[in-house]
């Protein structure tokens, strides 16, 4: 491994490259963007990869919060911290998290939640401590994005939103472990809890619902039914676990019937990774009566409302929900990171420079990728050589 | 104890009193009926006492099956068996179920499941076997309640849906635990699983919201919130374990947000007893982010949709239901029997004898009664005395 080429080291403002959406929908713009120094407890880190996950597309199609940063699945280098941070120092190999654990609250203290009140999902753009943003284009803030905004060549996180891993983990691998792939396989492991011999059913075969394909099989998980609209799938899913696959486009009948006649009477599990809240409600249709529990992991594009017949509780069907797999990332992620960094490689089927990050955007409205791995141009020089 | 009467044994047509319900929401007529032989696995029981259920009054007032006899909450004494039948004899005392268990299916062997594939819940007023009724009145069929139907003096149900108890138990009283007071005790021991020094809120205190305080009493919850409209719940709801209450007309803000509020977050296990689906929604509201744990156990009157919004799940709650506190009746009833029933008297707020059953409605209506325990006529002599 090469030494890092710190481009701007110290406490000031660093002008950088960063992908800019302006408007919902539209191509990213490469711009000069301003990135603050961190705060107090913030960290600035040169990203080094970031991989396009299925909520920045949503978010960017859908939400309201423009000019934006977005990118929140990134591996980068500490390049200078703010006031009170003892945990990271220059030069520290990272992770970004989008849900940060602080260690203290209720919720980080209790040994059973990740889902931290002081630093969870941020939706509206800001840093946690003072609700402003570190990025600008001549003084006019640019919004961050799950307080992440990886798609720059640097950026400043929460000191909670940032895990210190191995020096020696590929961080142009390791990146998918910041969201995706690290939510299928704990929404699989933490929270489902899957038992060997059981009957899994998976709505969606991006690269959540492959990864939860992946810790189902893992588990020991005997039949792993894989759900999706585009027929491509089928094939690509095999390698991950998936024994049967089901295109719901090649039956009359609704694909939970289909589901309950093949498996008489429901699986033990379906997990819902499509960011559908209609489908929740199939998903829950789709498991037993008496045990059946339906995971939902999926940030749904509109209709944040789930419905379902409460006789589908009544019959013994559990709904749960499941936010970066239960990992607590902090305690969590680093040993995960360990454990299971050479089996990320076939999430990974595009490697993309900086420059070209709309074509990441277009394959995944395409549905033609799992993950597009984006690369820095300036941090090439620090990826592991294999 | 004295000896049983038989008014009428063997396997032939018997004519007794029962309350015929003959429209939604019109006063019971006792009226004779004839009751059939028990067929094949089935067995007729002389009822001692049957209680009043809330599902009962709701089924009488909403649904749209009819003429019918009411009652599912009952104790009795086999007067005769069915073909095959082997498991009872005649002056076997048991409790009728709702639900049954035929310890064949794929739920009953499954051990970990109570929703029995053959025994379930049967709504549309007929026996599981074949679609009939074995009540009419001068050859015209009179329809079951849930399979069990026990505001008669005789009663036809299936093998599966009666449990065979110690003929030591007070039938006068433990028919409280062949659904309500079980319920209850279930959804907070084997489904929700309380834990010590939590905090549990729980909606709606009538018998069900009553036996889950009392459940997580005994298991060492440290605050009972009990809600409900009627603030005379207030005082009553102390002698189970109710720990503070709170009444949604004293407050202007939301009861979800009330709580929020006292418990610092949310509560750990939320319980919805009333049996309205909106209900369910501000449960789930009422519980913490992380690990907050709603159970379902009402049977909604109307709009049988749950709507909640995503994010509740997201951020760490589960969803349960509770079907009849996840009892296996067979394998579990006959010892809780044993344990529980010294702890029964205090839900039994009226003794009622069965030509007065229409009182028991009313009582019911006005929310003026725990549990009515209505005693048949001819059954006195079996009551254990004290």
């Amino acid at each position: 491994m090469s030494t890092i080429n710190i481009v701007a080291p110290g406490p000031h403002v660093i002008t950088c490259k960063a992908a800019v959406a302006w408007g919902a929908g539209e191509s990213m713009v490469m711009e000069q963007v301003e990135v603050s120094p961190p705060q107090a407890m913030e960290i600035r880190i040169q990203v080094v990869c970031t991989s396009l996950c299925r909520s920045d597309f949503t978010a960017w199609q859908f939400h309201a919060i423009f000019p934006r940063i977005f990118g929140h699945e990134a591996s980068g280098i500490v390049e200078s911290v703010g006031q009170g941070v003892t945990e990271f120092k220059e030069g520290d190999h990272v992770l970004t998290v989008f849900t940060g654990e602080c260690m203290q609250c209720r919720q980080c203290t209790s040994g059973k939640s990740n889902v931290c009140e002081v630093l969870g999902l941020e939706r509206r753009g800001v840093m946690h401590s003072d609700q402003k943003t570190r990025f600008s284009i001549n003084g006019k803030p640019i919004y961050h994005y799950c307080a992440v905004s990886s798609f720059s060549e640097y950026t400043v996180v929460h000191s909670g939103c940032a895990v210190k891993v191995s020096p020696l983990a590929p961080l142009e691998k390791i990146c998918l472990l910041s969201c995706g792939v690290a939510a299928g396989l704990g929404a699989a492991w933490n929270v489902a809890d899957i038992c060997e011999g059981s009957t899994v059913v998976i709505f969606g075969l991006g690269t959540l619902g492959l990864s939860v394909a992946q810790g189902a099989k893992l588990r020991g998980a005997s039949r792993i039914i894989g759900v999706d609209t585009n027929p491509e799938k089928g094939e690509i899913a095999k390698a991950f676990g998936i024994t049967e696959f089901l295109d719901p486009n090649d039956s009359n009948e609704p694909i939970q019937q289909v589901i309950k006649h093949i498996t008489g009477g429901g699986a033990d599990y379906s997990f819902e990774c499509i960011g559908d809240t209609g489908m929740i409600t199939t998903a829950l249709q789709s498991c037993c009566d008496g045990w059946g529990l339906t995971v939902t992991l999926g940030v749904p594009k509109e209709k944040p409302e789930v419905t379902a017949h409460y006789g589908l509780f009544l019959n013994g069907r559990t709904l749960k929900g499941s936010l970066f797999g239960g990992w607590k990332p902090k305690s969590d992620l680093p040993s995960l990171v360990e454990k299971y960094m050479k089996k990320i490689d076939e999430f990974i089927t595009h490697n993309i420079p900086f420059e070209d990050i709309n074509k990441a955007f277009n394959l995944m409205r395409a549905g033609r990728c799992l993950r597009c791995v984006i690369h820095m141009p300036n941090a090439k020089a620090t990826l592991v050589k294999e």
